[in-house]
């Protein structure tokens, strides 16, 4: 039994279903204290956040994470009691393993060693902390960001614990995000019988073509870290039932997941021009959900890659695939570079979620090595 | 009170929702029988249908018709009993005043009158009377056209009473009508997350440029009396509901109103050889729910337009619009010539269904007419 299992445990074992904390992080915080960080709460409305620091200058490394996980279903389904934290045949088991409270506990465990081997460390150790990442995410992340921001606490670099792995611990790294956007397409015709097509004009056939041209537009081509732009239609509807009546009006729900090649005013801007170019009568209504960032360069995606080759012998692929992540806000709000790194995301969000203990022990060791590269004189 | 609305009262004060005939049909046997019509039963399972002709040789113009009607919904919105018949400011009020006991009462005091006239008049008389033209229309005029024909009697002209006028009695006579065909395509995909698109298959990509295709293929240019073939589709769907899924399939019910220089087999055919050309992967199917029938030329039209033209002082215009009614499966069956006239449509199937009494008595006159052109001799 290691202590980031030890911790592991005791995490998964508080119930905190988002946004509820329990009490992992006064017990997070305990173990900080004492390993010289300064703690202070920096809770909005329901959410419980932190936000801790050790060192007085240089450059901010700030660990990042959650400590909220989301419901477990139906929990007769689970193997093991999903708030038990079994260890069965070298497997963590129970809600919040993977996604991600074994992470916080490799995070506290490998600072504690850190600052151990070296109390005089160049530059300065952060924690910021939320019970919000899996729910609304309105009064998280983004909050602390915004407050640390105002009172001019810079974060130059942070490491999210999100889940980054797919088939090794330490495969992937995500060093930036997609962007992401929703819209909305309504084109409206004339119903009428389809006895009588002259007296009505069909939406379905309008839209035909439009939408044959914007799935066949090269948004971009992406670059180096980011694949081309992709727009996909998700849900798409039109009729009354009846089978003789043409529609009055046809409906498309879609999304983009962009690169920082575009921005999402671009898009929604070729988006307008190539349905105004088919003469159609519509409505277009857009969310953005995410901005895209990037960090491509720099000494924190510098130290990862060494962080984890030290402790696995190979380098990961840096990807900035899947979906969003806190790390958005921190990038976008701060100007910090961000890179996730965490165990295998197979079962996140599954009934029976678990993770390999001695994967929490290697991250335990890369995190620790990460903090070397950043802050131990070579 | 003329003998046409008279008639026409008692046909509506019968409650025959379809298959139902109520007495109707007895009513009308006997009246044609003493008008020296030989009538016999042709029912098929639960539908009442009948039989009558007068006449030994020559040419056989039969009228056809149903007794059944549509149901009247919520009778409390009504503004008159919908069973009751009443005039009112000179309309006749009640379900099947237009559609179409108001024709079957005009047929038969127009055959009464033209055999009072013309006892020994050239040609044959028929009547085709079913309870089920509203309704499944499996056990009416298909079932005693198929009987009359495997007994040898051949039907040359049918003149159906179904409402063809728009805005004034005799206005547009039908004279064909289109084929109808309904098709069912479901295009394959893969499904999978929208931040994944190079794991799944959008279905809906794949569709939309087939889709813009076959709205935009011309199938035909129609011809002389058919408007082009049309393309129609009536309802589309595709998605999961969730905003981040790319959906596993699309499905598109469409329909095909088309012209005599198609065939539903060449229509088929050729909507498959645009779906392989993009590609798809798909299922297909498609369900004829009528044949198109065409009367250009010949005795029948020329005389119906002659008197429609001699009653209102205007011929007619042709059409071959609209929907189907049981002329199809004469016009198919027997190689009939087949032509609709009727009162104006517009009340047809909604509360309130009502006729100017007026133009029952122009109806039969017409019908009288059209009788006294094709049977006797100038």
């Amino acid at each position: 039994m290691t202590p980031t299992i030890e911790l592991a445990q005791a995490l998964i074992r508080e119930t905190s279903i988002t946004p509820e904390d329990g009490n992992c992080q006064p017990m997070m915080r305990e173990r900080l204290q004492r390993a010289g960080f300064r703690c202070e709460d920096m809770n909005f409305e329901n959410v419980t956040n932190f936000w801790a620091i050790r060192g007085d200058s240089g450059p901010l490394l700030a660990f990042a994470g959650h400590t909220d996980v989301v419901p477990v279903g139906d929990e007769s389904q689970w193997t093991h009691p999903p708030f038990a934290a079994r260890l069965v045949d070298g497997y963590l088991h129970g809600r919040g393993a993977a996604d991600m409270k074994g992470s916080l506990a490799a995070m506290v465990v490998a600072a504690e060693r850190f600052v151990e081997a070296h109390p005089d460390h160049d530059g300065r150790i952060g924690f910021l902390i939320t019970s919000d990442e899996e729910g609304d995410a309105y009064h998280g992340t983004v909050k602390v960001v915004e407050a640390l921001k105002a009172r001019g606490d810079n974060i130059d670099m942070a490491l999210v614990g999100e889940p980054s792995s797919t088939e090794v611990v330490g495969d992937v790294i995500k060093n930036g995000r997609r962007g992401s956007m929703l819209g909305y397409l309504t084109v409206h015709g004339r119903q009428g019988h389809v006895a009588y097509p002259h007296l009505a004009d069909n939406p379905v056939h309008r839209l035909a073509p439009a939408l044959a041209e914007l799935a066949a537009t090269e948004w971009d081509q992406g670059n180096e870290y980011f694949p081309a732009t992709s727009f996909q239609v998700a849900n798409m509807n039109s009729g009354t039932g009846a089978t003789n009546v043409i529609p009055g009006e046809a409906r498309v729900q879609f999304s983009f997941r962009y690169s920082t090649e575009v921005t999402a005013e671009q898009l929604q801007e070729r988006m307008r021009a190539i349905l105004d170019r088919h003469d159609l009568n519509y409505r277009l209504d857009f969310e953005v959900k995410g901005l895209p960032f990037l960090t491509d360069e720099g000494s924190l995606v510098e130290a990862a890659v060494r962080a984890v080759e030290t402790v696995r012998g190979r380098p990961p692929v840096l990807s900035t695939a899947g979906g969003t992540s806190d790390g958005r806000f921190i990038a976008s709000i701060m100007n910090s570079q961000v890179v996730e790194l965490g165990p295998i995301n197979r079962t996140i969000h599954q009934v029976d979620e678990c993770v390999r203990a001695a994967d929490l022990d290697q991250l335990t060791e890369m995190y620790f090595q990460l903090l070397v590269a950043l802050f131990v004189r070579r």
